[in-house]
């Protein structure tokens, strides 16, 4: 018989916060939260030493998510590391920038906590993704958002979820790449707020109870159908499955409509998570949707 | 006192008609459903010439809205009839191919209907856009299209407009560019075909009674708030404006709110109709929402 164990986890004070927007230059919750914090000169919340920084201002003043390859996927060692030339692409010029700003990697000198701000055309409201399910401060914030969401928004629309996937910290949508909405906006500036308000409690020694959390974990990518030859997708997602990320699917639940007509099923004998359903910047790297296994994790209290 | 004057039309047959999508290549209702026209080899749809094109294969392929100009202004006499050289612009090399396929523009050869499908992030419903009210094929497809709609989706949440402007037929949103969404496409499907089902119809000498439609007339554009020295935007579409495309305007109401949180409200003295609110590619040109006089046209039978 297992017996419940109670696991007791020391954690380092956050002191040093990056905020990061415009990773992807059209992703625009995050390019104008981030240029409104450097035009007032945002540099100190509350003795919290926050550095706030355009992560990729060449595709922002395009307006496009990467100029020459995407960013968000150069922050591996052997990018960080690799030599520079003429000819190497902007965003791994800049990926090297941002690590010695920010980090380096690994290093005792790295920011405590990297907030990167995202936008997703999939209806997925507000979402922290994390490296794992032992990313206590994740978690904790995470606990700490959905209290606050939970007390100030009871008839609000919006929902919040943990994923545990291998990038990214937070994404929210519905927003059309290239397009700001307030409403959006606004509850991405409430969440960054109330992330520097934990962090300034944590430092400060106040406890905060643990308990339950769910999170999801990453199971696989589903692809478009695709015509054999051209490679072009022949399918959408199906009107029942859009919009309807972290809602459950079940096996033979509609998953595709052909641009003929056709219904495609899923054919997977494990209920799953779909997230990331229909994301506009997906198409291109054979991505329709992503599934998800959902668990509960139970959080210790610090 | 004015009398009631009834009007007779004699409008020619409609016999060669052109379906276009893709003319902006991110705008993928359009870009779908002529790929799937083009792959079954649809020619002909009972007795109708239809000719079937891709308008921008290029800005397709690289899924953006062009690549070097924008297509759908380059359909101008002046540029249709300029000069080609090596530098010439892909867009504007690839309109006066076009012109010949099509037209040319304003001569006995030309397309007798052109249908040019377009998407917008706007939550704009089906929307027909017509260069005068006198275009009286559209009024009357229009009209076709709105019984229709109203017969078979009585409960359906979709609607309709005709808008007045120098520009564009058929506009279908809200979608985000680069992203295609089953339920727009399937609308999109519809309205094509009943579209070529009027046309059919008319050439058949089918009478189509008169009656009341109501239109909407472009007034003016209204541009973003910008900071004076960077030109950069300040302030994003207010929540309560957001989405409510053809919803009446009135003096004081809510327009922008600004990044620093500021209501920015309506000055104008004449209550009027907003349209194109938040759409994306209209960032750069300027535009943040359009408005528009709305009237009622009496339409003769023919």
């Amino acid at each position: 018989l297992a017996s419940k164990v109670s696991i007791s986890v020391v954690l380092p004070t956050v002191s040093r916060v990056a905020l990061c927007g415009g990773t992807h230059g059209n992703e625009l919750s995050g390019v104008y939260l981030v240029r409104e914090r450097l035009k007032r000169k945002v540099e100190e919340e509350e003795h919290i030493s926050v550095v706030t920084v355009m992560s990729n201002p060449r595709a922002v003043q395009q307006c496009r998510r990467y100029t020459e390859t995407d960013l968000n996927r150069c922050f591996t060692h052997a990018t960080l590391s690799g030599p520079v030339t003429d000819k190497t692409p902007y965003e791994i010029v800049r990926s090297q920038e941002l690590n010695t700003l920010l980090g380096p990697k690994g290093s005792p000198e790295a920011m405590d906590l990297v907030c990167d701000l995202h936008n997703t055309t999939a209806n997925m409201g507000l979402c922290l993704i994390a490296y794992s399910d032992c990313d206590w401060i994740s978690l904790h914030i995470y606990r700490y958002l959905q209290a606050r969401e939970n007390n100030h928004h009871r008839d609000s629309s919006f929902w919040m979820h943990f994923l545990i996937r291998v990038e990214l910290p937070i994404e929210i949508g519905p927003q059309a790449h290239g397009v700001v909405r307030s409403n959006i906006l606004s509850t991405m500036q409430e969440g960054v707020q109330q992330m520097l308000e934990w962090v300034r409690l944590f430092n400060s020694g106040t406890p905060f109870e643990g308990g339950k959390v769910d999170v999801y974990t990453m199971v696989k990518n589903v692809d478009y159908p695709r015509d054999f030859e051209t490679r072009g997708i022949t399918a959408a997602i199906h009107p029942q499955l859009q919009d309807r990320d972290f809602c459950l699917l079940r096996p033979n639940d509609p998953v595709f409509q052909t641009f003929s007509g056709e219904t495609l099923k899923y054919t997977g004998t494990e209920p799953l998570y779909p997230f990331f359903i229909n994301e506009c910047a997906y198409y291109e790297k054979g991505i329709a949707l992503s599934l998800a296994r959902q668990r509960s994790v139970f959080k210790s209290g610090d």
